[in-house]
């Protein structure tokens, strides 16, 4: 039987649209996954999600509107009537691929039908105890670092990103860019601090998700000409953004899940200097496409050595390894893998 | 067959211990209804709760301690994980019974094995969604009032209340008592304008549960001698505050979902004066064990014919319907509802 002709569940969450009009990750990447899987000719993709979804895909909504744009609703309540809907009508799918955290899990021993669920993060250590109850279940990680080693993953698929909007650009800007989340984790800090060891223009854009941080390690530095801060940008703005830059600094305090600000910036061809902390390693090819340092200084170094790197092998980087293509690539390859041992355990 | 020989689960809530050291309402009654059932000649009652339980029936527990009592738990990964164990063996069982509010619906027609569930209250309206989702289930509520008009209930059950420690006393005390949870809802400032307009004492009992009202509709009055404060009380302690009363002020301003409180005074022979909202005419009966009012002047002037009261009749009016053996004889005649309801479902 051609596999593009299995049916494929996609269950997104339901804080936000599928595809969310402006935040929500797990939402985009499960919106990618189903219009990747329909633009490659899978012919039975049905996408749970939100009744206000567009998707090429059949849509299966129970929740009118997501829950973090309708505040009537109590959050819970949608999630578990939401993953419930797609367990009811598990006999109607050959695979469940869950892209909403660890509740669907719980019904999981209740359904014949295989799951493979993404982990896209650890939110809290303690919802490790579901994983660890359902260790027979398929698991996908989105960056070899980003796993726990208890867990049997089949693979890793890197989140692949959406190229329009990202346009590549040969001459590089004359400034250093920081961007995405205003947090700790993100060391907004450490570029301030790299930038002005360098005597390099500093440009921060993003959300202040710690207004903490932000109050007391960012704006005392933020002076409108040599440190800007401009806000959250969309992705017009981002381009914008990027054509000023000559490298992006990502000086991330914790280790990286995925890191979606470097596979960006690698695509409108800038080179990322990152911590070398959790998937950085996997997402830069070191020296290629930009440098892995370990501290401060050595990214002071990899600012004034920025133009070896090839800004086209850049690009090339992430058209082999981040886009959507090759993400639905990657979990194609995992389908196949479920469908081989869901037919040896049957055979057995 | 035997109708004590079935195969039935209480699903208790695991945010405390079944039954709780101190506080928690629905354990207390999950713990009732499984011990009464034991104590009733039932021979196959398993309680699903937390693992440190107590019970004469099977224990089956997945978490070690209620959510409440370790806060390293998400209470959301206990919930689920513990909800999912019964309904991964649910065709051990003829009939779950429900006392952990609405998630466990939601797995409900992965499994055959019928589920009855009480509804405790309703803390928002919008997990009506998930009750109106599953009319086809069985539900009981615990008044006549409380309850929603679209749903299918089976039968009222009122909660069963322990007797220990409430000990009848035919003769009076000189004082008005009000207690229970210090907020708007239970009425507390009615209590102080009836007790000041009768000129009689008042004394005040229970936890604070809005300490703005508290403050502002509560403490200005307290004086120490005709209006005392006394905080939470233990059922000991109780038992010596209801020594002291002629009358129990329960002036609810929003309607009563049952009224524990009018229910233990009246076992201990003390009347009620209640508002007439919500469940208080279910479990009062007006004239006899107490009087039913609708505001503060009819209150005064059933303070002064309260001797008019029969005590004995107040304490038999709990004998006859509000012990936990009344609970489960209930819970017996809606268990043998469903089984007879199910037994047509399977003929057809």
């Amino acid at each position: 039987m051609d596999i593009k002709s299995k049916r494929i569940a996609i269950l997104s969450p339901v804080a936000w649209r599928t595809p969310p009009r402006a935040y929500g990750a797990w939402e985009t990447v499960a919106s990618n996954i189903t219009e990747g899987l329909v633009a490659r000719g899978w012919k039975n993709v049905t996408l749970f999600a939100t009744k206000e979804s567009v998707t090429k895909a059949k849509l299966v909504g129970w929740v009118e509107r997501g829950y973090e744009e309708d505040k009537s609703q109590i959050p819970l309540v949608s999630t578990c009537l939401h993953i419930s809907k797609v367990m009811e009508r598990a006999d109607e799918f050959d695979l469940i691929h869950n892209n909403f955290d660890y509740l669907p899990l719980t019904y999981l021993r209740l359904i014949k039908t295989p799951m493979l669920t993404t982990i896209h993060g650890f939110s809290d250590p303690d919802i490790l105890r579901v994983y660890h109850d359902h260790k027979d279940s398929y698991y996908a990680s989105i960056s070899d670092s980003d796993r726990n080693k208890d867990l049997p993953y089949l693979a890793t698929v890197y989140n692949g990103i959406d190229l329009s909007n990202l346009a590549f650009r040969e001459t590089p800007g004359n400034k250093l860019v920081h961007y995405g989340r205003i947090h700790l984790d993100k060391g907004t800090h450490l570029a301030i601090e790299v930038a002005k060891k360098c005597g390099k223009d500093l440009i921060i854009a993003g959300i202040i998700q710690d207004q903490d941080y932000f109050d007391n390690q960012v704006k005392p530095y933020v002076n409108g000409s040599s440190i800007k801060f401009i806000g959250p940008v969309n992705p017009v703005q981002r381009d914008a953004l990027l054509k000023e830059a000559c490298a992006v600094l990502h000086l991330n305090t914790i280790p990286e899940r995925f890191g979606l600000v470097m596979a960006e910036s690698m695509a409108a061809g800038v080179p990322v200097i990152a911590m070398d902390l959790g998937s950085c390693r996997e997402v830069i090819a070191d020296g290629q496409t930009g440098y892995l340092v370990n501290n401060v200084e050595e990214a002071v170094e990899a600012v004034n050595k920025i133009d070896k790197i090839d800004r086209k092998k850049c690009r090339q980087h992430v058209d082999e390894n981040f886009t959507i293509d090759c993400m639905v690539r990657g979990y194609e390859k995992v389908y196949e893998q479920i469908f081989r041992l869901e037919n040896q355990k049957n055979k057995k």
